[in-house]
């Protein structure tokens, strides 16, 4: 296909806190730009296929659950190991009408942006 | 690290209609869930590394601006060329209240989840 998937880009009021948070999270290292954003890939390095995290600077505050979201899968570690780790890291639970004894669990990062820790794959 | 992005998820009123956008953008299949979600990936296949888009139905109408988005990169073509590919796939634009000369297009997919096309690299 002529186009792809190169970049999700989350909003933030302060991306050097945001960047950090998931940085942490992935084992990736953040880059801010003299335009004030910061970015990150899983190689480091600005290649355009390689997938890239994007935290700009906005002026509006977050309102409402995301209407897009990350899903997060344990490679190979184990679910309760990675919740505790992440909440460390300054995840904490979110709230948004979920039912009781799903599968996963949903998180929200320092701005409040939710995320889905997945249950671990033994395929 | 231990977790990975294994999915981006997109709440949707109609995850059919808004799936069936991103199958046409992006030359990936739309696959329908019992559970009434839809999936898709570049391999078409459920395979752990292979990063998906999620289509979930939610009840509550989009309301704001999305805080987290994708932009697109034109794969070799060119990017004037695939905008008007987009547009006719159904996107439209979208004011987020940008500058203008920008060198990226700001986009809105069926339900006005906003997204960019950005320029064509080439390096």
């Amino acid at each position: 296909m002529p186009v792809f998937v190169s970049e999700i880009v989350i909003d933030c009021a302060d991306p050097e806190r945001v960047a950090t948070f998931w940085a942490e999270v992935l084992g990736w290292r953040a880059q801010r730009e003299p335009e004030g954003y910061f970015w990150m890939s899983e190689s480091g390095v600005d290649e355009e296929n390689d997938l890239k995290l994007i935290f700009v600077p906005v002026p509006e505050p977050k309102t409402v659950k995301n209407r897009v979201h990350l899903d997060l899968s344990p490679r190979g570690a184990d679910q309760e190991e990675e919740l505790q780790r992440l909440l460390g890291l300054g995840a904490r639970h979110a709230d948004i009408g979920q039912e009781a004894g799903l599968l996963w669990h949903v998180l929200a990062d320092p701005e409040g942006n939710e995320f889905c820790l997945l249950r671990t794959r033994r395929d």
